[in-house]
C-alpha cells in the first residue's frame, strides 16, 4: 500500500539541519519560477540563464532519491511531507500553503498566490483553488495517526479570485463511521470567492 | 473587467520566435523544480546551485513584465496563455497539459506526472487532479470566443491515482442557456481513477 511508514532515524536536530539545507533551495527555485513566467529578456539573456540553470539542475542531480519524494517521519514521528504539491517546503511548485489549526479543531492558511497560479487574467485558476481547497479541507478532517483521503469535493465558484494574499479556511461539519465531512472557503480581502465541501474516507487499510 | 483583449501586434512569426527562446527556457526550470525536490546533495553542493539560480533569476528580472503573465494575442487572434497554471508553456509549475480535441467536440490529452505532483506517497495529489479536471472539462465546454468560468465542479475518486502517464478526456453532457454542462475523469493504463462533473457559465459581460 502507501509508503507512509519509512523511518529514516533522523533526529529533530537532522530535520532542522535538512531543513536549512533545502529550504532556501527551494526558495530560490520558486523566484526563478515566477522570472522565468515574466521575463522579457531577449534570447542571449535566456541562453546565459538557461546554462546555469541547467549547470545547478546537473549539481543537485549527482545525488538524488529515486522517484519521489514521498512521505519521510523524522524519528520523533513527525512527518516530513516536503516533496507535497500544495505544502510541501521543497516543493518550488507549491505556494506553498501552511496550516494553522485553532483550538477548536478548525484550520487555517494566509497565502500568496503569483504568477504561476494564473487561470484568467490576472486572478487565481479555478483548479488551483480546487486543489488548495481539497488539501485544506483534507487537512481539517484528518488527526495524526489517521490518514483520510478524499472521496468526494464540490467547488463552488462565487466570483473570480484574484492573485496575491488569500485565506482558506475550513473545519469537520459531521462523521459518519469512517466518512469525515467538512467545508471551507477561500476569500480575498473583501470575501469569499470560492467554497467547498467535501467527504473523506479513512482508508481500510489504515483503520485499526 | 478581465484583461482578455490585450493584443500586442505579435504576427504568426513573431509568435513562433518566442516560443522557440522561452519553450526551452520553461524546460529547463522544470527540470531544475523536479531536481530540487529529489536532491540529496549536500550543503556545499546546494550553496553552489543556488548561485547559479540567483544568477540566473536576476538575469530574467532585468527586463520582466509587471504582475503576471496574462492571455495575450497574437495579430491572427491566436491566444497566448502561456502562463496558465495548466497550461502555459512559459509556466514551469504547470505539468504542462496539451489539450487535442476530438471531431466530436470532445477532448482529451495526455500527459505525465512526476514529483512536483505527489500527494500520498507516489501518487498525484487529489488536488493536482481537481484542478486539471477543472481545466479540461472546461475547455470541453468552451468555444473560441466564448470564454466560460467554472460554475461548480464535483470531483469523485475512485482510487489513487499513480504518479506517471495518465489520460484526462472531458466532454459537454447539455447546455441550458449560458450554463454548459460537462462530465470527464483521468486515467491510468488500468483504467478511471477521477471522475468529474462541472457546469460551466458565460459571463455577462462576455455575452454578445
Amino acid at each position: 500500500m502507501l509508503d507512509y511508514t519509512r523511518v529514516d532515524g533522523l533526529s529533530a536536530a537532522d530535520v532542522e539541519r535538512l531543513r536549512a539545507v533545502y529550504e532556501p533551495l527551494t526558495e530560490s527555485v520558486r523566484e526563478l519560477v515566477d522570472a522565468a513566467i515574466r521575463t522579457e529578456a531577449d534570447g542571449d539573456t535566456v541562453a546565459m540563464a538557461r546554462a546555469e540553470i541547467d549547470a545547478a539542475t546537473a549539481r543537485l542531480r549527482a545525488a538524488q532519491r529515486d522517484g519521489s519524494f514521498g512521505i519521510q517521519y523524522g524519528a520523533d514521528g513527525v512527518p516530513m511531507p516536503w516533496g507535497n504539491a500544495v505544502i510541501g517546503i521543497r516543493n518550488p511548485s507549491a505556494p506553498p500553503v501552511v496550516i494553522r489549526r485553532d483550538p477548536d479543531g478548525s484550520v487555517r492558511s494566509d497565502f500568496h498566490l503569483g504568477a504561476a497560479f494564473e487561470g484568467p487574467p490576472g486572478h487565481v485558476h479555478g483548479g488551483v483553488s480546487a486543489m488548495i481547497l481539497d488539501h485544506v479541507l483534507g487537512d481539517a478532517a484528518s488527526k495524526p495517526g489517521a490518514h483520510r483521503l478524499t472521496g468526494t469535493i464540490t467547488v463552488r465558484y462565487r466570483r473570480l479570485t484574484p492573485l496575491g494574499r488569500l485565506r482558506c479556511e475550513a473545519r469537520i461539519t459531521h462523521t459518519d463511521g469512517f466518512k469525515t465531512y467538512a467545508v471551507g472557503h477561500i476569500a480575498d480581502a473583501t470575501g469569499v470567492t470560492v467554497e467547498a465541501e467535501a467527504v473523506f474516507i479513512e482508508p481500510k487499510w489504515a483503520r485499526g
